[in-house]
């Protein structure tokens, strides 16, 4: 624990934005930092987690304990709706409190001396998690980096992919696409060169496709789109930026029963015992939720959600452009990725926050490769992000 | 995870209890295992989770993230009903989407070398976890113990009291009160004396306190009743059996301020990163439950529900006792432990399994000192308890 470097980045983030406000009593705050969803869930959704919530009062209405793997149903929808032509089964689905929480269940069934990579920049809870479980190493000064971490740099140069023949062999490699904080997509070729590297490794690749909702060209929404991935990868996702969910809490892993660790035993045993034993169920009343999302009604309703988001993406993504700095991500994801040249990216969080009252992501906070970058996230209500439009364009103009 | 033993013991016994059905299609199975509530929630509570929900369709009433540690009001409201006069403060509680979640989530805050004790008998989680953490050492099937956990027997000698005179030092002590499975809950003289054995021996005592709101006697309902426990304890609890939200998941820890490792820095700090890295807070329909099980109305509604379940374990109990068996439990905990001498327990299960119908849990499960003893839970249906009585009186009389 003692290695963990400063305060976890986004509770960080908030601390600002307090200490903030606290400064500017007066000031309206735009939040477009921690990719928090505004927009109200549809009421489809909601009904029927009322209407499970309200039949708990009843004697045929009553449910106790699930399955902890989660309710068979709901992971059948997952199997079925999301994994549709992948050959992914219902029993293959582990339903979850969380993206998050999963990470580090997932951290749980690895043994205590695995090796990690990580995309660098990356979502802070990979490298955070694999502190406290004792794999990351001393944190370096100097490089910004934990010394047993191996950091995939993905940046515009290499079309946000890492240069695979460069990056040392792990057990572990955590891959998240879309990517967050960068916003980008990896294609259908780039993730058969990921898995045909991760098989030609022995390492296990723990895929987030937690923005895979919001990919709007070809670009894979599962890792198991690519042939042969079974056999060596984890799938994490969540309903939270799918359906507004970031506080009712339902995710899900996959674990499919082709992954075998090398003494031939399948993970997905481990996984099983580590679900049963150290969780007890996503929350009945959220699954309840998440099987309307996976309705056909409740699929389109979520969707159109997602279209708002996006067209606040569009926004912020045009407003830097119109500034002429360099933009990326965006159109398969909730978050926009841009280029501040020659900056230190906590300066420019200080310099928006302090000028415009909008909370931003300092993209060094993702990993040292992040620094000169700003994530901006695309959840808000579409009068903050014209608003904040407005502010950053008077401010950088 | 290769040197946990079987299968974990609750998946288990509903494996067998599935086995049975297939078997006996007829038969009315009646469930007195696994510790699950059967009665609705009352009205107040589910209409609370309801309105919670529905809400969340609008743009008032929708909200993305809370805390990771909980909503404050909730935080409150807990120290301030639950630990009354105690002085546990609400930044000191962390709200958690379950008991059994939390007793991971504290794995991971203890290094990966600390000594661990447990009641024996104890609920499974505490040495499952302890041997998915690397904890435990070898298990000796001789003894049917685990090499490098300290087993601190419970039984009618001792007064389910650890002879703590013959206890080995331990950096971790998990401790159940009221106890699952002998339903046996301590006095505040030997909490006392726990509570002064940690001190001696630095050690940090996690006291479990999941099932407090069954206690009839002046039994403490929280360690923090003990004057100095602040220093030495931490607490998990839950609203599963106090509220029946076995399905809705909400939980909560404690963990005081003034807990402190032995170079002086405060424990809460290192668990407040754990929860922000490794979890992302409960569930906000469950908190919006939590918060009306705790305002008078829902507290007193809560309360009907219990006494429901201690006049199941009182039929229960005296069933055992008219078939002159010695009977323990039952007046502050929803379990009733009974002792079948010279009986391996496994056999007992499947006698009452096969000739009764009745699902129950054999006590070795939790320990070896739970050897020659059966776990019966009170939460059940009146009619199904009745009805299970009936049997239990005419296969042993």
């Amino acid at each position: 624990m003692e290695n963990l470097r400063n305060g976890y980045l986004f509770p960080e983030i908030s601390k600002r934005a307090f200490d903030h406000t606290q400064k500017h009593p007066d000031a309206r705050l735009i939040r477009l930092g921690i990719g928090d969803t505004t927009e109200p869930i549809p009421d489809i959704i909601t009904s029927a987690m009322a209407e499970y919530a309200k039949a708990l009062s009843t004697i045929e209405g009553y449910n106790g304990y699930g399955d902890e793997q989660g309710n068979m149903a709901l992971r059948v929808a997952i199997a079925e709706t999301l994994y549709r032509n992948m050959g992914i089964k219902g029993n293959e689905v582990f339903v979850s409190d969380g993206a998050q929480c999963d990470i580090s269940r997932l951290q749980m069934l690895l043994g205590s001396d695995v090796t990690v990579a990580v995309q660098d920049p990356s979502f802070p809870a990979y490298i955070d998690s694999s502190v406290i479980f004792g794999r990351a190493g001393k944190f370096e000064e100097e490089t910004g980096k934990y010394g047993n971490i191996v950091y995939m740099k993905c940046s515009p140069e290499n079309k946000f992919f890492p240069n695979l023949s460069i990056t040392r062999k792990t057990d572990v490699i955590f891959f998240c696409s879309p990517n967050n904080p960068t916003g980008n997509a990896a294609t259908k070729l780039q993730l058969q060169r990921l898995v045909e590297f991760a098989k030609a490794n022995g390492s296990i690749i723990i895929y987030d496709s937690s923005y895979a909702a919001f990919i709007s060209d070809e670009s894979p929404r599962s890792i198991y789109e690519i042939p042969g991935a079974k056999e060596v990868a984890i799938e994490v996702s969540s309903f939270s930026k799918f359906a507004g969910f970031t506080g009712v809490r339902l995710g899900w892993t996959v674990v499919p029963e082709e992954l075998k660790y090398t003494n031939g035993f399948p993970v997905i045993k481990d996984y099983d015992r580590i679900v049963c034993t150290c969780f007890n169920g996503a929350p009945s009343i959220s699954q309840a939720g998440g099987l309307a999302c996976l309705s056909p009604q409740g699929y389109e309703a979520t969707t159109a959600v997602i279209a708002y988001y996006k067209e606040n993406a569009k926004i912020i993504a045009d407003t830097f452009r119109s500034l002429a700095l360099k933009v990326y991500g965006g159109e398969n994801a909730p978050y926009i990725w841009v280029h501040f040249p020659g900056q230190k990216s906590w300066d420019v969080f200080n310099e928006i926050l302090a000028k415009t009252h909008i909370v931003t992501i300092p993209g060094s906070g993702f990993g040292p490769a992040g620094e000169e970058y700003m994530r901006f996230s695309a959840f808000g209500r579409r009068e903050n992000i014209l608003e904040a439009s407005r502010r950053l364009k008077s401010l950088y103009k």
